[in-house]
């Protein structure tokens, strides 16, 4: 069963939370979930997953982010990363429906001028498959052009607590899809 | 290797395209791919693949759509369900760029007066994952308020074509995503 | 999410109620579940799953029987074959926890007096992992010498409910077991 | 082909042997296999796989056990831990049909006058997934109320020898399980 | 545990054989096997497995053949056209430590002068994937130009034994080569 | 989309080559891929991936090989050890079609009198399968009878080139195959 949790008290988030069992050691949640909680993003460059950007040198700095570490046990990363598009995607949705304007491309998320808004990684351990979606809040320190949901007027705890909501929805969403349909030749 | 193409003929789409081998037999592509065509939806109630929707004994009619038919080969439907709601996203993405307002709701696409613009199903067969994705052009005939690519100002060739684009470009990304992160504990 | 559901009425097990969605189509149980009901058991040869008892002929017949029917979406034929396995095991131990003596061979279940008491099934269909678990209550018919639960005291509506609570505390069990360990080298 | 293996000299378990290629390494068995010996267990807290545990700062201790390490390639936590699951019942069955009274909770084993016989985990690693069942022999030293085979009347290297019989059946039951079905809708 | 099986007896291959369950019914083989008999090929293009040749009218006809069926359950088609592979391979290699000349080239073989020796298809049912090899012994009534094991001076039944046992030595060294390797980064 | 690329500077092969992201480190490949180089073998006995040569303390030594590192994202050890012995024929058949004599055996190459042309194992990592396959081209240093390609007359560079084609069509049928067929019984 899915589930979801807030952390209320602020983190920071330096890469070793993405991990199988960060959420049941530090939210006390056991098996598929998602995690959210407020606090600075201090990734550097050694703790990167993206290799691509380990190989360039690249940092993940924000003041503030709100994080969101998902865990889903026994998948593969093919269909974590399917996953995580739709997560961005669904992010993204919120957003709108606030009348913000966002653009997705691929897994980041971007205001109109072209400003960061997002960082996110799909991965896998030897257990589960993971997913990182940071959004900025406070941007400041960030190695890009960036904006923070402060300043787009979107409250960042109360933003955690909708996806939240919606991450659950989906699943939930995308659980019944894979149970009502008949098979094809 | 993932492959599109556009059917430029009109057919039919009674349901029975949602096979495996029908983008064999039809457009002449082996593997993975997904093929686009124009035409009626003519859905015959026991042809649905939804089983909900079957035994409230609906129908999908339209007199034109843009049909997207996509398979790929030794994939899950957990998988291909993750698949069908990113390609439902993608596709709002580009009538968003477009300028046009649309909304997302679990796999359905409606317009801000909560017209449906699009029908879609995944499902699996005994060797493949299988997407069906309809985006109305003209609505005329379908059961519930509907809204048409042609009213939308959207020309469905056109779009076909920038689609198919897109969800290449989106393969590509979604594979090279999965080929550049470490693995985590 | 695993859910279970009683169904209050009688109904004649067939055979073709071992089917990917007849929980969902009889009971309205969308995904994972197991759904139990009484009711006669009348299963011709050529409805048999186990190929070895259809070819020597064989039938299933019962006066009445508590049945468990179980659909796990995704799943491989081994898993659900250790499934089926582990909830026979189950069913003996609670019938052990009544004091009565109870024998498992493989997936039956027999009285000390060698009776059988249970037939049993695991399969898959294109979506999902299947298991067929009937337990004798009046077993008048049955092929071989058989036993009830009404003989043994066990009065089988209760037993039912009994069981969809054990099987969920299982699988409660049985995913969060997977979920708190550590990969080893 | 599943192979079983007793090793005739004591071994101190520590939890390193839960791993891998630990049966081949120490009884010449490459592939499927379960490994018996008897001999202390002493997991310190490091090497516990269940974190749960870990986290609680238990140990494993008892002066003598009977040890079984059973290793699977290319399973998946899930199906393994249903393995793990259904190897306790068989272990109870055994000791049921000398005539012992145990009761089954999870995948602890337990007499009537709740003494704990047994200690067991499922996990994973990336090529296999591993099982370890220990019984207690003499429980001296155990951190909880314990029993031991001893106590029961049970010679362990006689139902060593019983047990890997025993377990062997159940593999060959298992395999033809899932090769003597036909599918279903 | 692999098995094999000759049937002394000729049987014709009409396509039909090429089920999961035909090496149970007809050979008493339950589990992952190849079967091998002799016997005319008359395939009619309805039953052809290969959609292409289907498609193209074509039929499978020779006197007589040398039949290999293959059934393993749980595979993927991928894992299974990789095996099928491979066998064509091992059935090349026979021959040529016989002194003959042959070619590989993907399923199919041919002696130097473009004569072709053999059919061969992988396949996926709902349970297992299947292999089917047929070497010519008599081609007559092949439509292509053709040759036999007979011409070859090999004689069908004594190296239908031969590859039985090398295809059993196959199976249990590709067992043990997934057994006995650490895992990398 | 499977790739190959040939590295044209001689780099040593000691064991650490064999790593899901070293394509993309080394030769900027991202995704499934062959990558071929020449130079010397140099692996120390604990860099050895065979766990039984490694016990038996033996190196792999070789002035000059032709080195192909494979990488296959999401596969199984399964698929991966069936895909190293397909390659292992691959290369066979090519040495042939230069009118050269060889003999395979599992996954080795040998010259008709016994020298051994070739090295080779499959193994995995979190994300992928792996495959080494090295062919002496100067064998000096190797620790059994060895032949090289050189003093087959063959030139290393040009048949790494040749292999990489070969691999290349080989991929593409393998995925063809499994697009082509329909499912059976």
């Amino acid at each position: 069963m899915f589930q979801t949790r807030f952390i209320p008290s602020e983190l920071v988030y330096d890469g070793t939370q993405l991990a199988t069992h960060w959420p049941r050691r530090t939210a006390g949640v056991t098996g598929d979930c998602v995690v959210a909680f407020l606090g600075p993003a201090e990734v550097p460059t050694e703790n990167l997953v993206d290799l691509v950007d380990r190989r360039a040198g690249e940092r993940i700095t924000a003041r503030r982010m709100l994080h969101l570490i998902g865990v889903w046990f026994g998948r593969t990363l093919a269909e974590t990363v399917l996953r995580q598009r739709l997560y961005v995607f669904l992010t993204a949705e919120r957003l709108r429906l606030r009348g913000l304007k966002v653009l997705v491309e691929g897994d980041d998320l971007y205001t109109p001028d072209r400003r960061k808004l997002s960082v996110s990684i799909a991965t896998k351990s030897p257990l589960a498959g993971l997913i990182h979606l940071g959004l900025n809040d406070d941007p400041a320190g960030a190695p890009v052009p960036a904006v923070g949901l402060t300043e787009l007027g979107v409250g960042a705890a109360d933003f955690a607590r909708e996806l939240l909501e919606v991450f659950e929805d989906a699943e939930s969403g995308l659980e019944s899809a894979g149970a009502k349909v008949r098979a094809v030749e």
